[in-house]
């Protein structure tokens, strides 16, 4: 496990020529820096802290076994994997490391393991896969007598299938590719894949309000969400599993996306389908992101869309095939004809869209919805630019390792609104990362895709890269407070589907207005009157 | 205006020969009992009460002219349009009537309102179009000095028209009809037909809830809020129209469904479409109600449902055809063949489906729905039992008031669950309503159909008939006691589209969990800090 990184430690994902050379150009380094992480034994760890009364009730709680304290336990429960996390994983700073990490295995223990954080006030991190991207599963332990992360990873059965509702119900702490192929076992899936979907778990998905890469067909994780059980504090809680109900407020929504501030989320019953027998993934190529956005509207307001949809812009664009076509043997012979007519029209949006189902249902879908984007000026591109994502879909953070071994900046952040509101975003967005980064001396590189078609609007993936300054995380956090303010300023939500945690929190009074902080501090007063769980995130101080 | 039953007085919907022959039958009445409601003036009303500070407050706060106290206007907000209601102010009792029913005519106005209230400890009924069956607007005065019901027909404006987005802003008061002429005009629907639709607002949908007619296609109103605002007494909330987001718990889904005890919802962004050019509804008729289900289960999960889908049980089915062969000249020619083929199987169950859309689209979809219900064992009925269904769609409420005048019980209650669970929801709860009003001496009718359809389950929609007790009300709370109880004990949802009002309080422990009660407590607490919101519902006491 790259403790300091993504995923494994043997896999690599190469930086090929072409793409080097792109970002030698529009970065302006020379590519000739390296920093490497830190050995893992370098890492400062602050002194454990955890009273001892506190420790032996928590090993009572769940097996002293399941309670650990040693080195690697703690750095890898320390931070979640944003940029930021990673910068200070590899320059040795553990220093936000849990006291213990306490590893339940039932519900009972659970509520053990809260009962004995209560009376020591010790704060409590649910966690799951850990790859918050926001900061969701750092312990603060600021006026508390110690931290414990509350890993999930033993709540991972399938607890019960329903073929005929097409209900799966999942602890939360089984992983992504856990639970598809315990669905696959059953001709099922749930079609849920965000980029974490490797190493992220069902617990996280629902405690973060996730989005999948295929959401546009297969619905948000709020959207699969049919019930739920949660382990808070003041006792259980759960959303009873319904597909609808007219009785009273939706508490199902308090709790999706509490990310982890009101309780435990320690299982899930999930809307499934049958899985995919067939599936068409293609590239079209727009003239302009402008043009492309408005063919995607179209097509997504005619119920035509594609399970996935996605529409670079110009830079994202040209930044997909430098990466694609360098990207080992053939590659580039296959990608080849969409890099030329890119290339031939100076410019051009390149667009995924990936239709799954059985064979006729595919072959119906795909052609009504050619026609349409056909129609809005789209070229088809085949197959192959399709497949290259499909293949690649998983790719980007370990490419993100890559390019820290560089010292290069990269991170990604997102957000949503109306269509009518979306170009305002997109400029404003852009706008305010370039200038946060240049005027800072940087040199940078923001590109943007549309991910996720909603009738009334979409949601809108920016990436941002620079040569890393001294300070690096200085200079990341310019830029995230520059693109944040603009996304209030113009409209946008904070987060289309990275959720809060520390870093979005500062602007949740502006997403939700101060009696809307109210109403969620209200309800974690019920569920957490002691305030152990997860302080510091979703809720502004 | 009826003001003891539904809709405009001079609107008749006769029971026919055929109907009435089956009443007889199936009632074991010989017709000739008639129970005609009592004359306005004859009305008893409770003495006014409301403290004369509180009345120069409220005349401040909307002008004098839109403070009302007379008779007319008390009892027409003394109590909604369930059966219960009927049979009270049917026989004179108007002992809910407000003191007072005040029209504000804009935000300030509803917070100058809520200020006086909450001044001179005044209890606050939000009243849309007053068409509650579960006594959601009926006031509830204990423990305050008075009671008021704030209406909101003046608060009647289209605010704003998104076309790119498909986004209609509308404030709270406007009609069904008066949405739909504003959306027209603009070539857009919402497509939000609950039975109550001639009457009931904007306001009221988001309130409580709701699901119409076409809620299979178009969506419940749930699905199609995008954002709303809300006068409580301790400030205005409101959610921001997002078309989706990650940051944090569904705010929305607290407001959506509120049923007033949090505040008044003023004003609501709702997600429209495109108004179709086309439509077609049809009947199919199955050899039994599980065999129909079975194939309406197929058709959802393979996401080809129409916009409409509903589907009767035996007796449904015998009672709709006794009504819709004897619904004046022609009618019964029209229904003839469906009639006869019912006959020749000895029983069946008839269907209506319904697609809305461009002629391309309805006809694409219904050739495909069509093939999934003839594979599931259905007949194709052709048209003629859609389109009357189609123009009799909101007729049963005025059938309500002739049974009323006919000294027969007619009420209906709804559920949802998961279609494993459906079977055994729709056995427990038909038996206990025959149970719990056979027990008593009289010969009960009872019937279903299936109106929602969801990938993980459905809707049950249930109607009961009887021979009227002396002690009607007796009676009907016998036989809603016995439903609900069933209900909850088969996992279903205590209301799936008439919301909680009164009558589903007491069950409200048994949806969401005394937890779930603490946490839409909490969120009344800080809205609401003084308790004047519609005290007595939604909440158990």
């Amino acid at each position: 496990v790259r403790w300091w990184g993504w995923g494994e430690d043997g896999h690599v994902v190469p930086i090929p020529d072409a793409a080097a050379a792109l970002l030698r150009e529009v970065l302006g380094t020379d590519g000739s820096i390296r920093r490497r992480p830190v050995a893992l034994d370098q890492v400062r760890l602050p002194e454990p802290r955890l009273p001892a009364a506190a420790r032996e009730q928590l090993a009572e709680a769940v097996g002293a076994e399941h309670v650990r304290e040693d080195r690697e336990a703690r750095v890898a429960h320390a931070t979640g994997r944003s940029y930021p996390d990673l910068v200070r994983l590899r320059s040795g700073d553990g220093s936000s490391a849990p006291d213990a990490v306490v590893l339940p295995g039932s519900a009972d223990e659970i509520a053990a393991v809260l009962a004995a954080c209560v009376e020591h006030r010790v704060a409590v991190v649910p966690f799951g896969g850990g790859t918050s991207v926001v900061g969701g599963v750092e312990p603060v332990g600021d006026g508390f007598a110690g931290t414990v992360s509350v890993d999930l990873r033993r709540l991972d059965r399938v607890v019960s299938i329903d073929r005929t509702s097409l209900l799966a119900t999942l602890e939360a702490g089984l992983s992504g590719p856990a639970a598809e192929r315990a669905l696959a076992a059953q001709g099922l899936t749930l079609g849920h894949y965000p980029q974490s979907f490797e190493y992220s778990t069902v617990g996280g998905w629902v405690a973060t309000r996730s989005a999948g890469q295929a959401s546009t067909g297969y619905g948000r994780i709020d959207e699969l969400v049919e019930g739920l059980r949660m382990v808070a504090p003041a006792g259980e809680i759960g959303a009873r599993p319904l597909p609808a109900s007219a009785a009273g407020p939706d508490l199902r929504e308090l709790l999706v996306g509490s990310e982890g501030v009101l309780g435990v989320i320690r299982e899930v019953t999930l809307r499934v389908r049958a899985a995919p027998s067939a599936s068409r993934y293609e590239g079209w190529l727009f003239g302009s992101f402008a043009e492309g956005r408005e063919a995607f509207r179209v097509m997504e307001q005619a119920d035509a869309s594609p399970d996935v949809a996605r529409l670079s812009d110009e830079e994202e664009t040209r930044f997909s095939l430098a990466f694609a076509t360098g990207a080992g043997t053939g590659t580039a012979a296959r990608l080849g004809g969409a890099y030329l007519r890119v290339r031939r029209r100076q410019s051009g949006c390149l667009a995924i869209v990936g239709f799954e189902g059985d064979a006729e249902d595919v072959e119906r879908r795909r052609l009504r919805t050619g026609a349409l984007l056909r129609a809005g000026g789209g070229m088809a591109l085949g197959r192959r630019p399709g497949d290259l994502w499909l293949h690649s879909r998983f790719a980007a953070p370990y490419l993100r390792d890559e390019l820290l071994d560089r010292a290069i900046l990269v991170d990604t952040l997102e957000t949503a609104t109306s269509w009518s509101g979306l170009d305002r975003l997109y400029r404003a967005t852009a706008d305010a990362l370039r200038s946060a980064l240049g005027e800072r001396g940087a040199r940078p590189f923001v590109m943007c895709h549309v991910s996720h078609l909603y009738r009334s609007g979409a949601s809108l993936y920016f990436t941002f890269l620079a040569a890393q300054e001294e300070d690096a995380l200085a200079q990341w956090r310019a830029a995230k407070q520059a693109a944040s303010e603009a996304i209030v300023a113009a409209g946008g939500t904070i987060t289309h589907h990275h959720a809060v945690g520390r870093d979005h929190a500062r602007w949740m009074r502006a997403e939700v207005g101060e009696i809307g902080l109210e109403l969620i501090r209200a309800a974690k007063e019920r569920l957490d009157p002691a305030g152990i769980m997860n302080p510091g995130k979703l809720l502004p101080s």
